[in-house]
């Protein structure tokens, strides 16, 4: 690898994830742990992570990736789904890990959009939204070909757009976001309030790619709260295309069909209508490798 | 004036306005004339305001903001209110005017909103949404303390983006768009469908601030939806500042009062509360001082 290697850290509620990357975006070792629920378990689980993947290997930077709320400035953290950490000082103990090279952190979202603008199905888009849909719905910008985090580092947060006030409560303590609708566990618990009797969002997809009429219904209710995020997010931003991933991706055309057709229907302006709506080419590494871009950006 | 003088226009549906700007924001010769219904007189018109304005006066740059939409990259304006005009090559027409100087042509929206942040209310800001609101709604974004036109050049149609799908039919051909509930004749349409007998949006706000119950209503529901726009939008963009200005934001108090409420309510997200909204410091003026500045930034 050259010099430009740079070490890339994704931290969610789940695993952790480190890798080396080289600038021209090939992926060299990589590891990841589980997320432990305590301290000091927490920071000896990424001591040991960093340490077991960077293997002496020289590097340029590193690129942290990591749930948010975060607060860029201040290079804090308060992951929702970890919480352990509520401003913790994230690019610190980095920095203590792997002293002499400079840290930047970005928010998951925003990673994983900076990697599918990079390296996947956001190549070559001038303006673009990627869109994390899973148990949350995150989201990151890329505008003019360049990751915009915005002043605190949180810009992409689409799943917190209101799109009916009067709508279901919503994690971040209002009501009708586009995650009360369109994340996983929203999908089902709609689904189950209606008389489906499944567990989770998998078997939901399942269900509606077999036409079971409550699930075909609850992932038309889904999309058309994204579509109606999307469609306002493309004409106040000016987007050519909206990349989406996160484990509901995994349903394929079932999400992407009404999906689609939804953002068709409230697509009326004409600059808007040339958006086009794709999945994630690069899965679960989206957002490793948009924390090493962006960590080669910067450095 | 130093010889970073610009001639700045502003085309809308009703006047042309066109002016002399200097680097520090001064404003120099100016003039402005009806905005004729047809050809050639619309030609004739554009031509005659800036042959006067300029009188010989050496400048570096032309700046043009016109009503939208438009497609910047080809330099042709559609202005919805200037039926006369469909991908008309307005940039082409200010070079045979003013030849050997480079033109720059953005929207309406986004030159206020760039004005208002050089020189107005949005001074400061780091990333702040220039809004609109009149007979129709527009907007503008300015990101980093960097105009942001977008793509296409029509970025910041906060007017568009959907609050309710059921809602009432929009000009643009949808439902429910933050316009059709926010802007004056959309304000002046309902309350007169519950029985106000009023005829425009100022005689709305009057009734409003003797607090007539229909017409406070009225900037209820509308000041509502726009807080839901600007929600979603600074949730999504990472706001800090919003500014308003148009005919409407005339209504002062009965506009901002229940619009801050709104907006305190449904800015759930802690870097979304940081949010500010307030009025535009430059009227009028706010649109051609932004197609000057935006003229200054490419020149």
């Amino acid at each position: 690898m050259d010099q430009k290697t740079v070490l890339a850290v994704d931290v969610g509620g789940t695993k952790i994830a480190a890798g080396l990357v080289g600038a021209d975006g090939r992926a060299g070792r990589h590891a990841e742990t589980p997320t432990p629920a305590t301290e000091p378990l927490l920071v000896r689980a990424m001591r040991d992570l960093l340490t077991s993947v960077l293997a002496g290997t020289p590097i340029s930077a590193v690129g942290l990736a990591s749930a948010g709320p975060l607060d860029m400035p201040r290079g804090t953290v308060s992951p929702v789904n970890i919480p352990a950490w509520r401003d913790f000082p994230l690019v610190e103990l980095a920095s203590e890990i792997v002293p002499g090279v400079p840290v930047t952190l970005v928010g998951d979202g925003i990673a994983a959009a900076v990697g599918e603008h990079w390296l996947g199905a956001g190549r070559g888009a001038t303006s673009m939204l990627g869109i994390v849909v899973s148990t949350g719905i995150g989201g990151g910008l890329v505008l003019n070909g360049t990751p915009y985090p915005g002043p605190s580092g949180n810009a992409g947060h689409i799943g917190h757009a209101v799109v009916d006030p009067g709508g279901p409560t919503c994690s971040c303590g209002g009501a009708g976001c586009v995650e009360a609708y369109a994340s996983g566990p929203s999908m089902v618990r709609w689904a189950q309030e209606q008389g489906w009797t499944g567990a989770d969002a998998r078997a939901l997809a399942d269900d509606a790619a077999r036409n079971h009429p409550i699930a075909l219904a609850a992932f038309d209710r889904g999309t058309q709260a994204l579509a109606q995020g999307i469609v306002a997010t493309a004409a106040v931003c000016d987007l050519d295309r909206v990349v989406i991933g996160g484990g509901v991706s995994a349903a394929g055309q079932t999400l992407f069909g009404p999906l689609r057709d939804h953002v068709k229907r409230l697509a009326t302006l004409g600059f808007v209508q040339r958006l086009t709506v794709e999945p994630f080419a690069l899965g679960r590494q989206a957002g490793l490798l948009g924390a090493a871009r962006t960590a080669l950006l910067a450095s």
